[in-house]
């Protein structure tokens, strides 16, 4: 059984330093020409992250990295564009980020408030349940919007589920519901991870639709 | 700053048994009618998992999630339904299963072998680099094949990264490459996460098109 583990602190001493030199590099090559990587550079190294708890920090990295990736296929996106619909059965891909929104926020309410799965309050449901269910009323509501709407409510929801993640630590994201995706005990790391990567399941659409707005050159997905 | 560590020995020991009972459960709380969890029941568990270090375990655990959740969408498709073609830029859902079982050879062949990336062997390259692609080549030659066909190959890529796996531990996990992803360094787990979160990306597109097979009644994305 391999015992290696690697907590915040021991791996925030381990990477704070690598050498600029090209190629696979060791995580202890600390060499002469060892620099310290920006903070701005820190956003392709998954793992702890100083002020929350081992696999939160990871957890966290992971869903940073995958906002970041998701953005960069949104950007520059007009009013109308992030309003196109492709065909009847489609969401826009302004509806799409709404639901990231919704879905994150639900998760939220969920597992930190502890409120069983649909038991939304009358508030949380009036702002959020349309854009959660997407389809037919999404389509006819969701819509008009610019970009920094959608960007802004993103924040707004990753800024609250951050400030709560810093209250956890990894006895939370461990714990178990007896009883939920298939009916079968699920953790609230899976239902986060299930958050980080249903960003990449709607990524994957935006890109598709992207790559059809009337005008588009090439698809890219 | 929390220092709350699980890794898997304590990890397996909490979370060996849980209650029966409905509703959020404590880590901890392991009462007098506490059942072991089967197997067959640990998908929705993410964490540490006996064999593999900490966070390989941990990320192994979200693969394998990944990719159960992302095979449910193309159960029981046929050959026909697997070429289709949804437009003339489009990729079939064939295809793309074919390109998640290249992306995660050549991560492995990359993070594994420490072969820089696009140096493949002209074996790995004649193999997977049309599926790698996509695109016109992908369309051309990537057709006439079962649902199974295309399981085996992923089966097959999985068998060989998780006996990788086995052999490594959290300090090759965490190890930087100085220039990777947007020219920034880049950890393995960043790489290994992007392999991860791939399958949701085309699993979006993967239902998408499902949605619209000819005959289809409902998109569910």
């Amino acid at each position: 059984m391999k015992t290696n583990t690697i907590n915040r602190r021991n791996f925030i001493q381990k990477t704070s330093l690598i050498t600029s030199s090209v190629g696979m590099l060791s995580f202890f090559n600390e060499t002469a020409d060892a620099k310290p990587i920006a903070a701005e550079d820190n956003i392709h190294i998954i793992g702890p992250k100083e002020g929350f708890s081992t696999h939160i920090g990871t957890m966290l990295s992971m869903m940073t990295w995958m906002r970041q990736t998701m953005l960069r296929s949104v950007t520059g996106l007009t009013k109308e564009q992030l309003d196109y619909l492709h065909d009847e059965k489609s969401n826009t891909i302004g509806a799409m980020l709404m639901h990231l929104a919704a879905t994150e926020t639900f998760y939220r309410i969920h597992t930190i408030e502890n409120v069983p799965w649909g038991d939304w309050s009358a508030d949380a449901k009036s702002k959020w349940d349309v854009p959660m269910r997407l389809g037919e009323d999404a389509r006819k509501s969701i819509k008009g919007n610019n970009l920094d709407y959608y960007i802004s409510a993103l924040n707004e929801t990753r800024e609250k589920t951050t400030a709560e993640f810093r209250k956890k630590d990894d006895q939370w994201l461990m714990q178990i519901d007896p009883r939920f995706f298939g009916g079968k005990p699920t953790n609230n790391y899976c239902k986060w991870f299930h958050v980080c990567e249903h960003e990449s399941n709607h990524n994957g659409q935006i890109k598709w639709i992207k790559g059809r707005l009337p005008g588009a050159k090439e698809a890219k997905e």
